[in-house]
């Protein structure tokens, strides 16, 4: 019997989403390896997982970057040899935010944009199809060889006053995921985006307004993490012949 | 403990979307309450599931009309009083599918289209909506006072070639949904459509168009209906940190 | 040397859309026929546009249903008959309009909706492109046969909380000019829909909602009537490399 | 009298949109400021655009950097000083087209996809705008301070399976014009971004697909350049009360 591997990457603090879809998928029996930055929280998620009784491994990278995420894979790889392991669900819930009015994007936030959500989206997808093209789809719990969730945000889909650069990333994350699901769907590989939704006006409402990369944490009140992997586990669990490419996501009592 | 009761409305010979959603359902301990049209199918159904143990009741209906849907509604009040009942679920699974070069489409053509696709599925919703708004959410399985769940197809996305009427009533029951899941969302009422979707090709190379009213059966080696309706669990279960509005589903296969 | 007719329906009280239409292509040559209820404001217009030296008719219907339009477009024919006259631009500016929450809506709302928005919109483009297909390109001044203008609205793209209806009328039209333009695109034959867009919020502002049928009157401080007839110009102008199907238009300062 | 300047980004070799936007434009008047890599089909466009009356200038630039963009601007309004001069229209037709299966994307294709089509993008929208933001608009010959088009492609609205790495680019390029349509509306700055459309089918069938930086010439047979040009020329004319984010254009005889 085969031992499903569950790759997240972008852990942040471990309260978010990336946090719970571990935990989650841990409880069902997945080996959950995670890629991120800031090894601290990392390494406690990853004991947080262990001591109940899941099976976690921390895998930390200096930035998401195409190289760093290569890096990360291949030493899951090592970790997981097959036939004993097999990659069967990759999550990038990674994400760099800029809120800023356009002028004041710089040409580095831009740069930076493209390296976190494009250049790492493609690498990270890269390796996972790789990977899954290794599986046998009989041998696994669905009938995917492997599932590849991306998260999104109402910038995968809007474009705002104050995030031209968030929602350029996001955006070109949508299209990558759109394209590998047209791609890779007769392989049997399923590529879905988040549309995980909260209003400009409701994040306006922070007051401490994300700088630099974030892993797509939810402001409390919004999506809830936990709420948002149960989805994950309904798309991963999809059976062949009614395959989800788009989630939308909102709280009940959002305006929209 | 109140009894859930799931109404499910356009059920075909029982062998598509509406018979695998009541089954499923009904194995899920809601008594489902049945409107369609042809009482022989949908005798048969509701049997077959009492059979298999569970809860149904057939309510026919001559046609799929405003007035034969809010008479249907007085029946199932009838025979499900509150507070031994509550209807929270209500799965309006009918269509009217007209597939024609738009100069042979008739003005009956169009009436009829309005008839079913727009006019029932007002009337449909108006009486779940008011169902639900009597319920007491924390009394019940899920945190919502009820959902409203409409079957929607390729067409409510895109017009076509031979799909103008059908595509008309399919965009405006997609309209509706969204109406209903914005105003009703704060009340814990939660609308949503599913886009399941079967390519235009597809459809077209099927040797059998279909023609006058038809509940959504979808074709063989396409969308299964079993895969739908647990598509329709999950979304009736969604906590209401994370609700979805619209779903898309197609086979792992399709071209798109 | 043929005549180019333009019809024209929906023209209220002659100072929105349709009006400002039957003006500027007064003004550019075609003889214009227009079809509206209210005959006082109908004949005013037309008489107004004879006072500037335009051409243009009044053919007045009781009210926006399939068989009035029907009987409108067989007055019109008996009046520019063939090959004197060639009907090359349709104009179908009608709408109901219907903003309230949603459990005041009526049956007899939802059917007025379904016989202007749908019905009605089915038997003028059905009169309007059976005259189109007569025609023969090379004659007339663009190279298309025959142009097909719906003015939608904000609620094409977007249901509400109060346009239910409003927003399904307009849903149904936006697919039947979908599946128009490309049935007949490859006959010369252009449809489109106008997205003129008028923020919910804008509306709501506005002290008298509309109700009833409305011929899609913008507000003022909104999209300039003889704006959106310019670029109704520029569509029909449009040569067959490069054809839009959907025009969105808002103002320069509008929140959206 | 102000003399309007329309820069124009991404020349190719001047038989594209690019080109004909160059030319349409300096024969309405305009001083038309070339930025492109290739100085031959560069300075060959400017020249013939003088020899038929007109105002040119090349600017060329060694690649699609951010970099380079700014320092063309630089030399652009050295060449063309205030108050004489005024840059009212920015075209950015440039775009990094690859069309490859996702698993011969290499990491340098996605790092050049990003590149050019968002940080080019970005600092060729930063230089437009800050520029736009000097000029009155009552002293110029549309009522808008500036209007920013972006060339887009089908690509810019789905993904398909052999342009992730496009489509990401051109995604990011609609979220970018999105949001600079919102944030800068309200300061009379239009930004648009022209869908046209070319069918993944169509380009299929090109014997010679497309690889490394192409200035969206469009394959002959598909959307003229002259008829886009036309179209550029009519959204830089519309007043402010109805202007267009998204323009949408197609051949007559596409199939879609």
């Amino acid at each position: 019997m085969v031992n499903s591997v569950a790759v997240i990457a972008g852990i942040g603090n471990g309260s978010g989403t990336g946090g719970a879809v571990a935990r989650l998928f841990a409880k069902e029996g997945y080996t959950v390896a995670l890629i991120s930055r800031g090894p601290e929280s990392l390494n406690a998620l990853a004991n947080n997982i262990k001591t109940n009784g899941g099976k976690a491994d921390a895998f930390s990278v200096a930035e998401y970057s195409a190289d760093e995420i290569a890096t990360a894979f291949s030493s899951i790889h090592a970790r997981y040899p097959s036939p004993e392991y097999a990659i069967t669900v990759a999550v990038f819930n990674v994400g760099h935010g800029v809120w800023k009015p356009f002028l004041q994007v710089t040409p580095e936030d831009v740069r930076e944009s493209c390296k976190v959500n494009v250049e790492a989206s493609f690498a990270f997808s890269r390796a996972a199809i790789l990977a899954f093209q290794k599986n046998d789809a009989a041998q696994l719990r669905s009938g995917a060889k492997g599932t590849l969730i991306f998260t999104g945000a109402t910038a995968s889909l809007r474009g705002n006053v104050v995030t031209s650069a968030f929602a350029s990333g996001k955006f070109a994350l949508r299209a990558l995921s759109q394209s590998l699901a047209k791609e890779f769907g007769k392989e049997d590989i399923h590529a879905i985006i988040d549309g995980g939704i909260a209003t400009g006006n409701t994040r306006g409402d922070r007051n401490t307004p994300p700088s630099g990369p974030v892993e797509n944490q939810k402001p409390a009140g919004l999506l809830s993490p936990e709420s948002i992997a149960t989805g994950y586990l309904y798309l991963v669990n999809q059976d062949r012949s009614a395959w989800t490419w788009e989630l939308d996501l909102r709280p009940a009592h959002e305006k929209w």
